[in-house]
Parts: structure tokens; C-alpha cells; sequence
């Protein structure tokens, strides 16, 4: 079998649940994060490591790692904001740690408090922690607002990509692009992950593509095109960013998984399982609106998924 | 300027307004369909000319394409599922006629009462009888369940090919192929908008997808990949067909041309006039849901239309 695979990275428990007021008891997450895991997911963005006077809904992101971490074959993902958080990260034994790079100096600085400059040089220092402590922790940088910005509206595409290159210089493993307030269009997509693979090779990392104005689904169709193959996306299309005003959920994992699967590209997720994940979700965060196509509609007569 | 354009056609008033079970005042059609002509759309799909007794919704048809045809510059398309309909739709004076032929035989049945093969037959009718009694009028076969059926399962791209090529040779002007009940997915879309291509060259006529299960814009975007420049969609997402089960709405027309002009690809529609438009739609049917997730998040900031 020549079947092409793709990664999906659930972040729904850190880029959905920060962006909800109601806080997820942490016996719901633990279920959830089960939930997601049975269902085929292997890498889940579980939580951050802030102060929790800042994001109340994940102060218990290293009680939520701890539960992950039994479950096999999970790459563990918590997302940090600067060495403080990468030091909680790694105590906590994440596998993996995202640090968010917004190209806009203005998200940079309402959503961090630092510009995307002393952003870069965090992730110098995040990158000789983790060298020093735990080598085998992956780093991912995620260049935020890489499609435009509610705060300053277009976001130059030079920029963007010499924020990737500085980051991959100081030490990240991957360098993603992220469409936090959801302004990308696929011609876009396509332009800049090409660049940034031409820049940086290998270490071109995930779409985080949000579905703010309907185009989630086509982003991600467009970033495969350009060669990607990991991509973001939230069960339930839960999500946003409190310090980006407008910007609302991420992709639907449920319409993201279908629609690749019916393309005869393996994600490894079983729809079904997924689908019914969303139970524990919605227990966990009763009266929440959930998102999501394939869900309603169901699977179409004589669905048969990809083997992976 | 080197700016491809393509021709979005609103099917809302015909496909929309088929599968709601209110029926929209003729008044407030006609207020709809000028505020969606005052937007730049310049080919609108206004009814179907079949019994009032089967489709009591559309029974005003000809009193809509009367108010259409006063309108500057837009093409007046009504669809007909036979001969009868299309003498109803040439005395009307529309500009266009479209004929519905469903490549599963189930849903053809379902729909029309007849056999792929017979509707081949009445597309050869249809086109005698247009060359005798109004030459100038356009005639376009659709495929419906191109892409899959909820009755049959999958449906045999052969099979979907072969039928677009005989209504090529019955007299179509041009022959599109439409994802009825959103089976589509972009690998499909790619590959049967290439073959038709390939087979009937500039006949190879609309995409009419649904969004079903999130992937319309998806598939679009493959479908424009493939060579497309003619999209079908509705405004608000409203659509689906009455004899197809779980079928629902079409792509949304305002997601769809945000999607296109962001890549710079010019629509001639104005984005604020066209979800102005919802406006009058929503007059006409208190209470029913629209979709569509541009206009609820707004034109991003900085945003600027693509020049035609």
C-alpha cells in the first residue's frame, strides 16, 4: 500500500478550552483526552502551562499531562509562553512544547507581553532548557497571526517567514504556521508554506487553520497541497484566541479526519470513535455549542475509511 | 490587469427555496432577487417550472422570471425536469434552462421519474424544441449524484462521465456536475472536472456542491483547480433536495466568494451587498436558519476586494 499519512494534532484542549468561559472539570478533560485517544488521535495539545490567574480553565494542565501520559502511543503536546512554562512543561514530562510567535507585534504583545523578537530569543532559551534537561522533548515554534491579524490586518509574508527562519535558527524542530484570527485564503496557504519549505526543509511544520470565515477545510486542502502533513484542529471546531477579538474556532477535527479519509489519505482516526467524543466534551462543558458538518449529517451511504 | 474571473450563480431561489417547507411570499422573492442582482451576481437559477402540486414553493416561477428578466445584465436560468417544463420556461422568457440527469438511477427515479437514459432522451427533446422556438436561449444538463448518492452509495465515475458526454451530444450547451447530496471530496472533484474536460472540452460546464459535511469550499477550491470558472452556491447556505434523504444545504455563497476574492480572483460580487442581501431572504422566510460563517465574523481587517 502507497497510502499517503497524515498526522492530525487535536488541540481542542488547550486552543478550545481557553477560549470558553466555563472551565472543563478535570475528570471531564481526563475522559475527553481518553476519548480522543480511543478514537485514534496521536498527539494532543492538552493544555498550557500559564499563570492560572490568566487562563483559570487550564490551571490544571500538569494533572491533565499526568493522565496522557498512561495513554500509549500519545505524543503529549502543552503549549508555553516562555521559559517559566517550558520549566512547568518539562517537570510536568510533556513529550512536546509548542511556543506561540505571533508575526504581528501587536498580538505579539497583547497575547505574551513581549515582541516577536524576544519571542525568538525564548525560544533560544526554551531550546537549551530542554537540551540540558530532557533532550528527547520535542520543540515546536508556531508563527501565529502568519495570515493576517484582527489587531493590525495584513501581516507582510517577508515577515512571516523570517520569523519561521529565526526561529528554526534558534533551536526549534519545527516551525508551523498558525491563521489564529482566521484571514487566510488558500492561495495564500499554498504561497507560504512553499516558502517556507524552500526556507527551511525539513523542519516545516503543522497548518493551524481556524474556520472563521468557512475557510478551515480549504486551507487545510491547500497546505497539503503545498506538502504539509500535519494539521491542527479542534473536535467540535471548539476554539479562538481571548487576546484576538473575532477570531473564533479552529478547523473541525470530525470535518478535517472525513474529509481526508474520502480523499484515501490515512489519518488513522476511526470517524465513528471520533463522533462519539464529543459526548464527554459536552458533558464536560454542558450547553456549549459544538460545531461540525460531518457529525450532524452523519457518514454518507457506503463510507468506507482509508487504511491506514 | 491579468485577474481571472469566474461567474458565481446563485441557486438559491431555486434550490434553496425547493427544500425549505415555508413558502416564500412572491413579493419578497422578488425583493431577494434584486437585492442579490444589486451585489453583482450576474446569473440567478429563479425557479423550476415543475406541477405547483409537487413543488408548491416554486409555483410563482414565471412571475419571478417575469421581475428577473427587468433586471440589467443577469442571465434568468429556471430549471425543467422534462419537455413540458421547458415549453413553461421558453414562454416565460428565461435566458437559460437547466435540466437535472442523476447519474444514480435510484435518485433519477426518485426525482423525475425516469432513467438516466430517458432524461439523455429529454435533453434531446428539449434542445429541438429551444433551436425551433428561441435559438438564443442556453441550454445546460446537470449531473446530479455525480459524486454519490444517498439511496445507491457510491456511483461509478464511468458511469457519471459517460451520461455528461451523451447530453453534450443531445444538444447541451454545457454539462456540470453536482455533488447532490455531499459525497464529494476533493481528490473526486479533481478527478472527474479533469475527465469531463477531457471528454467535452469547453462543455465541461458548473460545480454545484453541497456543504453536506464542510467540505464545499474544499471542493470548490479543487474544482477551480481543475479548470472550473462556474460555481454554483446559495445564499446563507440554504438548499438541498426533497427526494435525496439527509441531503442539505449548498455551499454558501457568501463563504465562497469571500474564499475566491481573498485569492484574488474576481467574483464582480460586492461582499457587503451580497450579506446585505440576507436581509430581504430573511423577510421572506421568518424563522428558517441561514448559514454562513463570513457574515457572521465580518470581512477581516484590512480587507480589500479583488479588482475585475
Amino acid at each position: 500500500m502507497n497510502t499517503t499519512t497524515i498526522l492530525i494534532s487535536e488541540v481542542g484542549p488547550r486552543d478550545g478550552l481557553q477560549s470558553v468561559k466555563a472551565t472543563m472539570p478535570t475528570a471531564d478533560k481526563l475522559r475527553w483526552i481518553s476519548a480522543l485517544h480511543a478514537a485514534g488521535l496521536r498527539e494532543i495539545e492538552v493544555g498550557s502551562f500559564v499563570p492560572a490567574r490568566l487562563l483559570p480553565q487550564l490551571a490544571d494542565t500538569a494533572e491533565v499531562v499526568a493522565h496522557a501520559l498512561t495513554l500509549p502511543g500519545l505524543t503529549v503536546l502543552a503549549l508555553v509562553p516562555n521559559l517559566r512554562g517550558a520549566q512547568a512543561a518539562l517537570a510536568a514530562g510533556v513529550h512536546k512544547i509548542t511556543v506561540p510567535v505571533s508575526a504581528s507585534p501587536a498580538h505579539c504583545m497583547a497575547n505574551v507581553r513581549k515582541s516577536p523578537q524576544a519571542m525568538v530569543e525564548e525560544v533560544r532559551l526554551i531550546d537549551a532548557l530542554r537540551r540540558r534537561v530532557a533532550p528527547q522533548v520535542g520543540l515546536e515554534a508556531a508563527i501565529s497571526t502568519a495570515f493576517g491579524c484582527n489587531l493590525q490586518g495584513a501581516v507582510p509574508e517577508d515577515e512571516v517567514i523570517r520569523l519561521a527562519v529565526q526561529c528554526a535558527g534558534a533551536g526549534a524542530d519545527d516551525v508551523g504556521l498558525s491563521d489564529t484570527t482566521g484571514h487566510a485564503n488558500p492561495a495564500q496557504v499554498s504561497r507560504l508554506f512553499t516558502r517556507l519549505r524552500a526556507e527551511i526543509g525539513h523542519q516545516a511544520g503543522a497548518a493551524h487553520m481556524h474556520n472563521t470565515r468557512g475557510l478551515g477545510l480549504a486551507n487545510c486542502l491547500a497546505a497539503y497541497e503545498a506538502g504539509v502533513r500535519t494539521f491542527d484542529a479542534s473536535l467540535a471546531g471548539l476554539g479562538g484566541c481571548p487576546y484576538a477579538p473575532g477570531a473564533s474556532g479552529n478547523v473541525v477535527t470530525e470535518d478535517l479526519v472525513f474529509m481526508f479519509e474520502a480523499m484515501g489519505i490515512a489519518t488513522g482516526i476511526d470517524l465513528t470513535r471520533l463522533i462519539a467524543a464529543r459526548a464527554p466534551l459536552q458533558a464536560g462543558l454542558p450547553g456549549e455549542p459544538l460545531y461540525g458538518m460531518t457529525p450532524e449529517a452523519g457518514l454518507p451511504h457506503g463510507w468506507t475509511p482509508t487504511a491506514p
